[in-house]
């Protein structure tokens, strides 16, 4: 990474909110804190804010790296900096660790206060519409009255539609990429393998493992094996494993025979050593309930009825997670209401995964419609 | 089920075959049993006999029912019975429980006589090529020199196939359904996500779970509910399930929210009860290591020059785990060497577990096609 495009070192920063928060679920939060990073510099006018929402496993370290882990580089370093798609020359960029997240924002993680212990599973439930509460509290305090922008791609990109809902007159363009308006029963079972993986594991002692020593990390492993197959496409994991062999031939045992299998193995070992299972579970909770048309007997159109703000939507070839016919239902939805919208549907063959790439049609295209936002 | 179109009582059989069988692994079973069932009768000639082949969880219990359980109802007996497309009363059809099973064909749940205890995890790896080897000593124990026909869905397609290489002049007519000539490297990473939930269930205790007296039924119910996934197209999950509540209400917990969920605990829960954990990974293996091109650089259609059987090939519209293109490749494989091949691409909305239903169009064309097999 050279100077010229890396935002740099970046320090984490931490905002308490001490107003209780009512959450979709009817829970009570007395206060709690987030986590976030800003890039580039807030304008006189305070018209260059821009959120960057994570989606599963994000947090809010988005670009840069740390002073005292420089190998730590944001999740989505590739489009966030100076002269990148996301300018920061241009743009003042927020990336924040969502509610119940285990980077630092208030969590499953954190002590809670009558007890003295951590939250564990009594952390409330939280959704895609409580973010967005939350994320508001963090845009007060930041003097951000509306949003240049909030984009994200997949569960992040749930966030800037939610934004469109909730605060139509603070976000002036939602980029929601490699997204869903709900998920489909097919992607809700897969979230549900997961967390039974996890809730089934020994070490889970009910969300309590903290207070037991341990973690569920076999259970948290599982989880992520299965979600990072509906990551990738058949196509991009016929490209770079097919049927290559670890050890050049068969071993007849259940050691790894395939280079899938390695492959696997050493994404589910490396998730499960450093994410909360808590906070797992959390999140494929927050994404089987988000759907904004629940309330309107199932019709999209007259849920995003009230958005104000353009759009913008990506979707991405080989994503089987959250195919292009789904991002096609939030445009025709928005259409419907007469709201301006440019779609994308890029050819990319990194499936769900390819919203973290830097695609040249994709960047390309982040790029001009980034530069066309009036700051 | 009316008398008129079911095989009606049907009593499993045991055969005992004490000649040693070298596996494709290099181990030697020094004898073994195999449990089968038998529909229709062999006609003079014996040119009429089926051998119907199961798969990841089938058995030997094809059609009929049993004295003692008659709702234990064979898992083919819409296609096999007097008057139905596979018609006993023209054709003598075997069932076989495959070497390594968990119904009564010797297995890891059998007695290894050097220990007097239960093979578990000492029983051998097996292969479809060793399926197809013992159901060859099956066939001469019957007196069955060549098959009119060898069938099956899947893992049993490939049995089919199978048949047809090793032994050429032993089956007339090979019909592989729903079937892949190999595995791609996402269906060998479901089969490693469902293996590894199985081995690191702490009950699994490295396959000797009889010798603990536990069962690894958590990690066995988890590899049951994502084959789940991929047996259902995410079409016919939309229809069936959606995102329709259990109780009407988000509960805001991990209790079922959604009809999907409680599906797919039931059947993991279900599978679990009966199945056995180091048959189950076993049968994965099985799959993983099916290629017959692997001998011959990748290059199919020489792995199949030496075919000299009629196929019958047909996949499913809505099959993700094995899709049409996958067919394909079979039938361009056998056209190349002049094998005179009939194929179906079949408008179904069930995913991979069509070819276990009686779909009208395909039902008519198995019909058709069988009746054109002279006996």
């Amino acid at each position: 990474m050279s100077p010229e495009n890396s935002v740099g070192l970046v320090t984490p920063q931490r905002v308490r909110f001490d107003t209780p928060l009512t959450l979709k679920s009817g829970a009570v939060l007395p206060g709690f804190e987030l986590a976030y990073e800003s890039y580039g510099t807030l304008n006189a006018d305070r018209s260059n804010a821009v959120l960057v929402c994570h989606a599963l496993a994000g947090s809010h370290h988005v670009a840069g790296f740390y002073a005292d882990d420089r190998e730590n580089i944001g999740w989505w370093d590739n489009l966030v900096g100076p002269g990148k798609p996301l300018d920061t020359h241009r743009f003042f960029v927020i990336g924040v660790n969502n509610l119940g997240g285990c980077y630092g924002s208030t969590g499953p993680l954190s002590i809670k206060p009558e007890t003295g212990k951590r939250y564990g599973a009594d952390f409330p439930l939280v959704t895609v519409e409580d973010w967005v509460a939350a994320q508001a509290r963090l845009a007060d305090h930041l003097g951000i009255d509306t949003w240049a922008a909030v984009l994200g791609g997949s569960l992040g990109g749930m966030q800037a539609l939610e934004w469109s809902l909730q605060f139509p007159d603070r976000i002036r363009h939602a980029m929601v990429i490699a997204s869903a308006p709900k998920l489909s029963a097919q992607n809700i079972a897969f979230n549900e393998v997961a967390r039974q993986a996890i809730i089934s594991d020994p070490d889970f002692h009910g969300g309590h493992y903290a207070e037991h020593g341990v973690l569920p990390t076999r259970g948290l492993r599982l989880a992520r094996m299965v979600g990072h197959i509906t990551y990738l496409s058949d196509s991009q994991m016929a490209e770079k494993f097919g049927r290559q062999l670890r050890h050049g031939e068969h071993k007849f045992s259940y050691d790894v025979d395939f280079e899938i299998e390695s492959y696997l193995r050493y994404q589910g070992n490396k998730f499960a050593a450093f994410f909360d299972a808590n906070t797992y579970l959390m999140m494929t909770k927050a994404l089987d309930y988000f759907d904004p048309a629940y309330a309107y007997a199932g019709h999209l159109p007259s849920a995003l009825a009230r958005a104000k703000a353009r759009f913008f939507v990506a979707s991405f070839s080989t994503d089987w997670r959250f195919a292009p016919a789904r991002s096609r239902e939030i445009v025709f939805a928005l259409l419907q209401n007469g709201l301006r919208v440019v779609y994308a549907e890029i050819d990319c063959d990194a499936g769900h995964d390819s919203f973290l790439l830097d695609d040249q049609h994709y960047h390309a295209l982040l790029r001009a419609y980034l530069e066309n936002i009036a700051v």
